[in-house]
């Protein structure tokens, strides 16, 4: 599977977070902790928005992002409010940029760690869902495309927590149609440019790892040492696949079968629930 | 669009097709002379049957042709009796292994230059017809894969001719009831490890040109310099999207709307009539 | 041989100018017109300076840039006021990040268009002359790799113009001595972050092309309809190796063996003389 | 660091050693169990011998080996006598093919796991010892291309074992004299297409492990499922950095400062001394 971070408030460069902490993501692609594969490799990418431009810039390659000097490079030079960074291990699916995250869609960007269990059975019910208008963007292969697009199809725009959880509704219920056990295992992260939302869900209710940074205050206090956390504003925020050190105290977990809003305004965690198109999806249907 | 190369007959260093001639394919990847571009440097293939073996071996590479030094090294040390090569001219589309030619399926090789005319509008109701079962292997994003899948979904594996007319059919119906005018623009050439096919198609007639290489006995004639020529089998045969050199005489075209088997035992050339499910595409269709 | 474009001046996008004129940089990558080659599709790099930072950014790549995304996110992102571009044609060295350009060396970045004739005879005896000191930090294996570590040798970081000729003077002498009649081909683009040079120069006196931009004002007229003429300083400067497009007026020619500060503050052009140990290289040794 | 495999004896398919046995060195490069790092990540290559032709195959590219499809092409359908491959963990050097393994001259093939000690600081030094005549050859950036430029000039052609022997005489030499405790550390593997001669060492004597195959005959003993073990020849040997599977008993580790001669005919393994033009190390020099 993979590891992310999603940063959100002030604006610092990115090599800031990426690469100056302790553990870091980049450290991460080669020695994970708490995934389930130590070495992520097969893919990376990173997505920012810069200020008054709409779109976000989004760089995705198919090699290590341990050695891979461009991302060094942009990561010293490029400053940013609100930027995801994704590094990947491919289960199987083609190694290519198509495949890696983050996904884009206007001024939207998603991003992935998990799975859709047997997805290349469910693949085409899957797709068969998506809004045709949308689905001739489709480039990749990944079942975190389809996951995207359908949260689109299901107005991301409009609501994104109402559309992740239909979305996540929709692959239970297709899942269990087609005889699978537990369909959907995901931490996913996603913004509109403005604002950030994490989830951690999985059928089976042991999702993978996800975590939140405590008060700009309280990391400061634990990482006198960090540079990057100098002149942050107070609603500054990471969302980590898994924490950048080893420390207590500085991250939060995200609770099982959670999500969030997170960054300036009113950050909140509530319970993440998946829905059908009759409603919340009835407990015992996911067991 | 692309250029291509399909080989068969007496076994040869692949380099031998491939670098050696004047014009050669991976010279025409700088310089074609016959193609809508002339540059076809976004990614390259090559598939190649080995004795004993069903299932071919394939290499796709997304940088240009003629730089590639690996290519150049496999070249220069597999002998193959049936090979494709395959250098590309993106339109738009990712650049990405996935969507390089040829493509494979069990022991089937396909490669194509053309398109399917507005493909982002077509895309979804093409992949709606391709054999559910097929549906999930699909990895990249080009007309060409789904043309495959298609050609596959219609029984390339029990008569190819008939298969590739009825996707060719299928093309021409959906597109026009887009209000497409002239939805189709192919050459192409399929094998199963044994037999060689080649089709030059299109909506409009004024299809892409496609050649075979004239008996063996006339081409040593002609090309007396021609290392790989010697020692050919007769029934040796090449088919080119453009000559590899630019004498005349060594090189038949394809008829208009054309396609034929080609290489050991009966070779021919015959029309090329799309087909649909009611029956041969009446021809004021196509009009 | 390569492509290349230097800008100086008011902070822009770098698409504005690498992408959006007609003939831009990224077009002449598939079609240049005035290059020995019309393809430069074996490399590409930028390298931009950021505000406040002294050591500039620099991405390169193998592949063409003219179906990079990479590059069109970069450069619809990052604004700077002094960036380089370089699209790479190789005449035989590796196809690695190492041989493309820009290359950096603390603040300063390099690149060239041109060749050392007969390189491979020379390079040692070049690479001896290179300070021990920077001789280690030697990555790739181009001329132009060589020629930016003697002009470091010889003191750029003092006095560019000097160090230049010195670095031209003494390939020179070593090729003469070599025997070889017209040792050295260039176009160099360099800058400390602050000052750009250019220089343009050929052992036979038929150097490759180079144009600089006339007056902003003057260019506004002639292309009222480029976007990023707008708003630019009157010492906005563009240098490059064939003209962004086809308008007669708009460029001045650097002329045959010169040189010149290009920018804000004091332009000019004026002659350049390979130098020697000795002093200037007489008129009679380069015939 | 990295990990490597040479491999003599019966033609087999290349997969048959590089992916089928258990922990093979395609799992390696997720999992190396011995090396300094676990991950070989940095880039691979493979160098193979074609009956008939005197310049072997060496295809080299920079991601990593576990999830390269065209690696997995070639391997399943390329029979070869004899043929290395090399994963490689950079320390620093750029990921370029020129810097991965093998390395080629005319027929021979030299892979490397070790390193010079402070590199930078010796390049020099060392590179004005290669062969005027081979130097301009230099494609990389590598201490291990470096030490086979200097076992070439050293007379690797006439008799490799002296020629080692040399070079490693001139590291230690060189180094000592830059004050560097331990300059040298390494297992190489070098073949000129019909001997392969192994070699393991290092200044402070705790070298990296290597290990070569017992005879076939206790193989196929201890490893009755290994497919390609059946019909082996007797003189078939695999020479490794880290055992192909767990199992104790199939492989014999090369002494301590120990280099070989492995294959068919005359086995052998003795000591290695380096030598310097005065002949051998003294001993004391050592330490």
């Amino acid at each position: 599977m993979c590891r992310w971070l999603a940063y959100t408030g002030t604006p610092v460069l990115l090599d800031s977070v990426l690469y100056r902490p302790a553990h870091s993501l980049i450290d991460q692609s080669l020695h994970a902790r708490m995934g389930v594969e130590t070495t992520n490799g097969d893919g990376f990418g990173i997505g920012w928005y810069s200020p008054g431009m709409d779109t976000p810039a989004v760089i995705r390659e198919t090699g290590p992002a341990w050695n891979n000097r461009n991302l060094r490079e942009i990561s010293a030079h490029v400053r940013s409010h609100l930027f995801f960074a994704h590094i990947r291990a491919s289960t199987g699916s083609a190694i290519q940029q198509t495949n890696c995250h983050p996904f884009r869609h206007g001024r939207w960007l998603w991003m992935h760690n998990g799975a859709i269990a047997d997805f290349h059975r469910l693949r085409r019910d899957l797709c068969l869902v998506i809004d045709p208008s949308l689905f001739a963007d489709i480039e990749g292969s990944t079942d975190s495309e389809v996951m995207f697009f359908l949260a689109l199809t299901f107005g991301l725009d409009q609501d994104p927590l109402t559309a992740v959880a239909r979305m996540a509704g929709h692959v239970e219920q297709l899942g269990r149609r087609h005889g699978v056990d537990h369909p959907l295992q995901m931490t996913v992260a996603v913004t509109d440019g403005e604002q950030l939302w994490a989830f951690r869900y999985s059928s089976e209710r042991r999702s993978r790892s996800l975590y939140y940074s405590a008060e700009v205050d309280t990391l400061r206090a634990l990482h006198p040492d960090l540079e990057f956390l100098s002149g942050l504003s107070p609603e500054t925020r990471l969302v980590v696949s898994e924490p950048l050190s080893g420390l207590q105290g500085a991250w939060n977990e995200f609770p099982e079968s959670s999500c969030g809003l997170v960054g300036a305004g009113a950050d909140f965690v509530q319970d993440f629930v998946p829905l059908t198109a009759d409603g919340e999806l009835p407990h015992h249907a996911l067991r």
